[in-house]
């Protein structure tokens, strides 16, 4: 019979290539078309995202000594899919219950495992792409490629760095120590993989596979049991990828419970004393910097690994495609609704103007172009709803209405036609001088953009790096036509670790980052302490454990 | 020219290969002679370490606004010695200010500089090893291996896994996306290593060197900046190492700053400030649990690497050699008089005995049988002073003195005879129950053993592996002759994350673990939280920060 890490050996294979590499490259289509999902398969994703609404979602022999469940779609109807739930004692103890046999798998059970799950994660695309548009927001596109396909490559991409960590010490080894003109010493050792213990991971509102996906994978690889804690408001995601685990788990001989979901209930979260219990052993953390503060302070011994968040810049210091970069900067900033960790929030533009490929711009007339394309952009409501989505939470729209009165209004903000009950808007887009730090210095996470005046582009690129090294950044942008001041930019960026995009202006934005290839977060700004994935998110989740004894004469 | 990464570019390969396989190697010969080392070698090291004393120890253009040095011979006289110091703003500012040259030096010229300076540390090992000697008490012998060769050969190995993490990710790559019947979406990569801050590595009084080197290493050759903190008991080995550093930092035309000594001095230890300082981003600490436990939770986000402490254990079922089993364990307990944080303390034997080649054993008979293999290899006072050394604190001596009363005594500690005025004592042995927990399940740090009768061999290692579990424990030993009950023990000994010898009988002795071959604390109990040296220890200390851009088509 062959393996499941036999029958998966070959992604596996090209994953560890393309790692190497870090050409283009993707193990699960991301386009959602019939030819390559089935022909049934969307309408079969609908119907089986439809099951599910107003049930309780079933998680066969889950812990459970409550239900819980409050999700409404962003485009209006309430989800009423309820949830097994249980006290942390009870969920640690049947984790800790799990954790042996676990972690008494070899290496490559436990890898042939994590790919097996993947492979049918893809093969339920559609499924998850319908529960991730309906908690987060995301358009159905955006949802079944974030939610989809990309989120099960990083989970890949964290199987393979894994499984190239713990293949890093061999098994065994024969030690022979010359002993001048006498009988050499010989020793034989024996190294094994020992998980830490309970890894928990924290799940998000807006991205809950995409950002959970890695750690998950990472520390299910290594051995180590899980606890899913996923955001009151983003449950189902996070529900079908533990049933589809548990059910693989349970088929290949494991306790069920080696993967847990910490569902709860919005206003009685229980993620603190999650955190605090001292079985959790590595916490993988995506949300708020306030809260990644908590988090990396009360863990104790824990290690954790976060996402937070920050202030994302655009510099135009100047461009040969000035229409171009104006589409590329639109689509960024609309791209679901500014509700990515990776879109940007503030773009400093010299006060003076810019020089183009259609001759001098005043800053006016860069803040219009954006505008504009904007506008052109979301002039269609379909295309619109297509590329903003929804809003995840209603906290954003008092957020933008709030925002109004910081600066002049470039572009207002408004709602989307046709998506009847759904929570919706197009960005904001606001003018203020570097001065006005009170305004564009601080997250405002949503549709909201502040085009900022400053003296010259490298004035921006210092307060854009500045303001990394402050408040954290994901990305940045350049827009620039001078090799030297792009080299400069460069340099200062990567001081502030930030990943820098520059004068993007086709079909790539610079809120995208590509698994096998881009790193997403740096882990060197208050954005987050780890990076997706390398070789630091991995290699610290298990330990190494040698016995010995010499050979005998 | 050539660089100095291609003069020792054999020498890291070599430790590539070497951490790979795991089998015995060593870059630096470990045998004190004149063949090797030139035939001047010894005196002249011992002439440099003379004209040290009773002098301040001169670092150039070092950082200085008062002078510190109180060290004392654990063999007798006071050194003398005294060195620049200077506040932790004043040294935290100087780091800061060599920072940004040394981390944008490339990768191989960094690596080409760490083994330039373990190659210069490998010719002065005669001088490290009387520095070594007179401030922690080891043997000339010893002080030469451990402070010497061995020490290099870890710094060494952490050069080499810093060389293969940062080689992980291209500098550059293409990337190129398909986009089905249309011209393909092309990007150049290009990636680059940025340190973490400045990293503080504090050291110990019983092994200045060696278990400092590693992490001091693995910062350098990532690009972090380096403040050493030494014990105050024991400056000199690391002043010497960091003086050698500056030298050839400053030949390279890099700061000397890049390396700083936080010289302090006994009572006004300035390592809290240190650790606290906002400006440190690493911290590499060896020492005890209740200031790593300090360290651990007041470092902030710093990233800590601990060594710490723990309990050791042999534990005894059977053996098919009585002599060799108790001559082996008699040179675990006497080497450097037990202050070796991989020195056996508690040895659990069956209270009904066990069996041997030599017949049955009572507890009894086993327990004589090590304290006469004690007695007979110390019997000669030459050779007990080259096997014991000096205590390196006087706390050691009353710590042996109140434990006589913990116990049967079955062999009473003594000073060795003809040191002088030198700090020593013979292992102390006590016999006690497994119920005397208050006894021996307490670290004793220093030559006291407890004999541990409990009711037989699988006992024991419950006993022994759950102390482990419980207060840490860096090495455990096992004599058994079922393989069954062998295999029992590897699995229970590497749940509770300890590397476990069986049946040394020969020249290996539990206390030694060889640099890429054995990793030294594996970070899964309380006696440390990192291990050296793996992937873990270095692939956090820095991270990885790309710029992208369309390829003009």
């Amino acid at each position: 019979m062959t393996t499941l890490f036999e029958r998966h050996r070959p992604t596996l294979q090209a994953a560890l290539d393309a790692a190497v590499k870090r050409d283009y490259w993707s193990a699960y289509p991301e386009i959602p078309s019939g030819k390559l999902y089935g022909e049934t398969a969307k309408d079969d994703g609908l119907a089986a995202y439809k099951a599910f609404l107003g049930k309780p979602f079933r998680i066969a022999n889950h812990p459970a000594t409550r239900v819980v469940g409050a999700e409404v779609s962003p485009y209006g109807p309430p989800l009423g899919i309820t949830y097994p739930a249980a006290t942390v004692e009870t969920l640690a103890s049947a984790s800790q219950a799990a954790a042996r046999q676990w972690a008494l798998a070899s290496v490559d059970v436990r890898v042939g495992i994590c790919l097996e799950i993947l492979a049918r994660l893809n093969a339920r695309s559609f499924e998850m792409a319908n529960a991730v548009m309906h908690t987060t927001g995301q358009s159905f596109a955006m949802a079944f490629q974030a939610g989809g396909p990309h989120a099960q490559d990083r989970g890949l991409e964290a199987v393979a760095y894994a499984y190239a960590e713990m293949r890093r010490t061999p098994e065994e080894a024969i030690w022979t120590k010359p002993q001048g003109k006498g009988e050499p010493i010989t020793m034989e050792k024996h190294w094994r993989i020992m998980p830490r213990g309970i890894s928990l991971v924290i799940g998000c509102n807006t991205f809950p596979t995409w950002n959970s996906y890695p750690g998950l994978f990472a520390s299910l690889a290594t051995g180590n049991t899980i606890i899913v804690k996923p955001h009151p408001a983003a449950i189902l995601p996070l529900a079908i990828t533990v049933e589809i685990i548990r059910q693989v788990l349970v088929e290949k001989g494991f306790s069920a419970d080696t993967v847990l979901l910490a569902a709860d209930a919005p206003g009685l979260e229980i993620t603190k004393d999650l955190v605090q219990h001292p079985a959790i052993a590595i916490v993988d953390y995506t949300g708020s910097n306030s809260f990644g503060a908590w988090v990396r302070s009360n863990a104790g011994n824990a290690h954790v690994y976060t996402e937070e968040a920050g202030v994302n810049s655009i510099v135009i210091g100047a461009t040969d495609n000035f229409a171009g970069m104006c589409s590329n900067i639109a689509f960024s900033l609309s791209l679901y609704s500014g509700q990515m960790c990776t879109a940007p929030q503030d773009i400093f533009v010299p006060r003076g103007g810019i020089e183009t490929d259609e001759g001098h711009k005043s800053f006016d007339e860069v803040a219009a172009g954006i505008a504009a394309a904007v506008d052109g952009l979301l002039s269609d409501p379909a295309r619109a709803a297509g590329v903003c989505g929804a809003l995840a939470n209603a906290a954003t729209l008092a957020r933008i209405a709030e925002a109004r009165s910081l600066g002049r209004v470039v572009r207002d903000t408004a709602p989307i036609e046709g998506l009847g009950d759904a929570r919706t808007a197009t960005p904001l887009i606001l003018s203020v001088d570097a001065a006005d730090e009170a305004a564009y210095a601080e997250e405002r996470f949503g549709p909201i953009t502040f085009v900022v005046s400053v003296d010259d582009a490298a004035d921006g690129v210092e307060r854009a790096a500045e303001l990394a090294e402050r408040k954290g950044a994901i990305t940045a942008a350049l827009y620039e036509t001078d090799e030297a001041r792009i080299l400069a930019a460069a340099d200062r960026f990567a001081a502030a670790g930030v990943n820098l995009s520059v004068n993007l202006t086709g079909g790539i934005y610079v809120n995208q980052s590509a698994a096998f290839s881009d790193f997403h977060v740096t882990g060197a700004n208050p954005a987050g302490n780890a990076s997706l994935t390398d070789a630091a998110f991995v290699a610290n989740r298990f330990r190494v454990v040698m016995w010995r004894r010499p050979v005998a004469a």
